[in-house]
């Protein structure tokens, strides 16, 4: 692997750990747990891990003549800056509780363990990633690991591999996964550990025992950086305004945490969208109006942020892709092939449905008919809701000028930051957090623990006064519907309309929109003063600042 | 203006100065110049300011009792990073020269100029704006600086303002129309200097006498970031092609320059593909064989780089674009619209270029007779190169899995970046390059010269053995035809197939091509070692190895 210079010079870098951690290492138990929400029913599915006690790690003696432990690690679903760092943690802490440890890295995530592909994870390795981005390691995917089959299969290669534990780094379904697996082998006396992480660039796994998930905050400077470096050139240029679609799937932190870093004219919340009944018209008349205000004064530029998961919280196109999905799924529907098939649609559509689908720009109404996943439904992820957007704006403001309430100019770019943002190098927040995670995991093994998710606290403190430890995974769990079935999940962490980075923004939003109140954040700095390459997301800051 | 935290730190760089710009400064002359063709045109042209020698600042007396100076800046067309360091190095300079000195900001261009309208630019602005990105300090625009009359209504602001000299920070159009400028009123005696500085982020400002533009380092720097990044989520996810366009306008610089910081399986460079006379087909052909290599592997992903003025320099694609800009502009053409359009349209082309238009994915064909200009003329640079390219390897693909050829997947991601680099804090590179043409800018002024640009040569070595000075603008002119007419202008510098970069870039792409050999750059530091913040593009350091 041929290396940058920064890659090379980062490789050097140490992660800061906490005080728990650093050397001999003591487990403190608190008081046994109950799960977030259905008690009962979350005890009754997972009798030998409910209730545990929280951990926390705090310094110890030195457990020089532990047991080696072997271990198996798992990347799950999407990339997540500081992934490699959670390996690394794991690697030399295994290495330091006992030099004949080992650890093996199952290839491509969860199916990794089902197929028996896996490379042992040596220190040239390890070496080779330390403080890099990407889950190239590896590799990750999105296998999911529900069967007892798979679990069944996966225990052949932990038998052979003689591996006391496997710890999975994944977002909520994945460690609600990791549960039922530690609840599989615990009933089954296999004598198998199994330890989450929890990864996800959206930042909507947290909860009381969570403070972040890690990734989130790499991931949200690196947008935060193009996303001032725009904002700059809207304010040098004064022509466009950009209309930035961010990742994030469902929850809107990405979008919040880059408004909160970047101060643009306008940034969208799904959650409020659904929470306040929004429809398509009151969102692109919301934009319109302050398209129109910046005009009268003479800014004819701003920046739009937009959560990826926006249409779906729109409760009137849910409706509309709803109705879509039934209709299209008729047999009289493959009759009716282009323009011929808009006619159609309109037809049949319930009359609010058509008023909606007939206010949507032609291509995208296009899309929503052509594009169908294989399950015949609409494939919402592919509309372009940045364009969409602009679009209808700019129809609006047309309509405006002709009645003499809009009288400047509108012209837009269009971007959508998702990529650029997963495998960016680590900041010093998720290598740091990240390394404590993986360490903090392999002493949840030593401990003898299953069925917990690592967690460090205090993490908006200096890191040597972190707190690591570990939360019993049903312990954030409760009974949720999906696909049609009541099941045990980990709470989704969507924006909380009550939480403080929240309202910090609502607060301000007036005057960004109106003003230009842009802030150009710059990119990542490894090296510098602290109050730069130090400090943690704005949304951590105002969530623990309460 | 709220900063960031970076911006804070950032603001207290002090930009690195060549020994010949510390402190007292003198001027050495070389012999006369030539222009690097058509000299008797020229010379005609440019009676005053032909023939002027080369010159260089070495370190020289003190000239504490220079009278002060009145200087007006205008920054032209397209963002650069560095934009305002070249103001905060005039400004310096003139104070050091003078504390009387006065520097003026023409707002928003050229036009600023033509309108009156301006700032004086204070310390306290400078110091607001000091290793900043953007051009807002000032503002940009494209006006044109060509007319007489244009030139007369500046000078009454000007006389007004009592000002000496005027700098233009431009690309090369903008530095043709300074020297226009500076000989016009030198011909009228009017005693006003015009100097000019080489900026543009796309490179092509470039000969034996400017060794680049600034904003190039950093701009690339910034797309190699996210692109590094992408290449890293390409190699963990294992199953996307990124299709990624990069800004430029007509030359390739920063797609090569990008992909040879970043080693991508593909990257097209638009002056190969009109020196071999390759179709789009082959073009289409090229990626898809490389799709199809690597997917015999089991590298089902990859990266694509595309400059965005690719589709001009398709030979063929110019002549279908030319045959439709004259259809289109009959009266026929208003007949047929919608789907009727596109047979009469197919009716009415050369057999030959009918059938590259029915190869066009619909979605393109369609937006190349609908999007036109003001003068009637189809907009290729609305065209998205990026999907284009992809559709047509997607279909060709389907093809060959039919013929048994290609047994891979293939899903693709689009890009494009341009914006997200224009206007990002400059590296140190073009912070201290910038810095140090507005010092020489200064130079030149309190020289007396006119007609030259600011130039700063030897930029691979540390900043202390730069060598700072001055060309004259006619040196670098030739004959040209623009819009039919012949007239004088700075020759473009396109990626020379024959040059160190693109043949370095040639002799590694196989091998880019079928392995993953990705390099990911991360993003620009500031603080930290010198190999990591001082490094120049790659382009250059291949340049003055030679």
């Amino acid at each position: 692997m041929e290396k940058s210079a920064l890659q090379i010079c980062r490789s050097a870098y140490s992660p800061k750990l906490p005080k728990g951690l650093r050397g001999g290492v003591s487990i403190k138990e608190g008081e046994p747990t109950q799960s977030v929400g259905n008690q009962e029913e979350i005890k009754a599915l997972f009798p030998n891990t409910y209730g545990m006690p929280l951990v926390e790690f705090v310094p110890g003696d030195s457990k020089e003549k532990a047991e080696p432990i072997n271990m198996g690690v798992i990347l799950s679903g999407g990339q997540a800056p500081g992934g490699h760092n959670v390996i690394c943690g794991l690697f030399d802490e295994l290495k330091r509780i006992n030099p004949a440890s080992r650890l093996y890295g199952f290839l491509m995530g969860p199916g990794g363990l089902v197929d028996h592909k896996y490379i042992e994870i040596t220190s040239e390795i390890v070496d080779e990633y330390r403080n890099t981005g990407g889950f190239d390691m590896i590799g990750s995917g999105r296998t999911k690991l529900e069967e007892k089959e798979q679990f069944e299969k996966g225990l052949l290669i932990i038998r052979e591999l003689g591996i006391n534990a496997i710890v999975i780094i994944g977002g909520d379904d994945s460690n609600t996964n990791a549960c039922v697996l530690a609840e599989y082998y615990a009933a089954h006396n296999y004598g198998v550990q199994v330890i989450g992480c929890p990864k996800t660039i959206d930042g909507d796994l947290k909860n009381d025992q969570i403070e972040t998930s890690f990734g989130f905050d790499t991931a949200c400077k690196t947008y935060a950086e193009v996303i001032g470096n725009i904002q700059r050139d809207a304010n040098s240029a004064r022509k466009y305004w950009h209309f930035i679609k961010l990742m994030g799937r469902s929850a809107s932190h990405i979008a919040l945490e880059c408004a909160l870093q970047c101060q643009p004219n306008i940034c969208i919340v799904s959650e409020e969208v659904e929470a306040k009944n929004m429809t398509l018209d009151d969102i692109v008349t919301y934009i319109s109006d302050i398209v129109a205000k910046r005009a009268a004064n003479g800014n004819n530029f701003g920046t739009v942020l937009i959560p990826e998961g926006l249409i779906e919280f729109i409760p009137a196109m849910k409706h509309l892709i709803a109705e879509l999905n039934d209709l299209l799924a008729t047999a009289e529907a493959a009759e009716h092939e282009g323009a011929a098939q808009r006619a159609w649609i309109l037809s049949k559509l319930s009359a609010e449905n058509a008023a909606i689908y007939e206010s949507l720009p032609e291509g995208v109404a296009h899309q929503l008919t052509m594009e169908r996943d294989p399950h015949g439904n609409v494939q919402v992820s592919l509309i372009e809701t940045e364009k969409l957007l602009s679009e209808m704006v700019a129809v609006k403001l047309a309509t405006w000028a002709q009645e003499g309430k809009f009288a400047g100019k509108f012209a837009a770019q269009h971007h959508f930051f998702g990529y650029e943002g997963r495998c960016a190098a680590p900041s010093n927040y998720d290598a740091d957090y990240c390394y404590a995670l993986g360490t903090s995991a392999a002493e949840l093994v030593a401990n003898g623990k299953t069925g917990y998710m690592a967690i460090v606290k205090n993490t908006t403190a200096p890191a040597e006064e972190w707190i690591a430890g570990g939360v019993p995974i049903t312990m954030m769990m409760n009974m949720e519907r999906r696909h049609g079935k009541m099941k045990p999940v980990i709470r989704k962490a969507l924006v909380d309309l009550e939480g403080a980075p929240f309202k910090t923004f609502a607060a301000h939003r007036e005057a960004w929109a109106e003003q230009t109140a842009f802030v150009y954040p710059g990119p990542i700095q490894y090296w510098g003063p602290a109050e730069v390459c130090d400090r943690c997301t704005m949304t951590l800051a105002l969530e623990q600042a309460k």
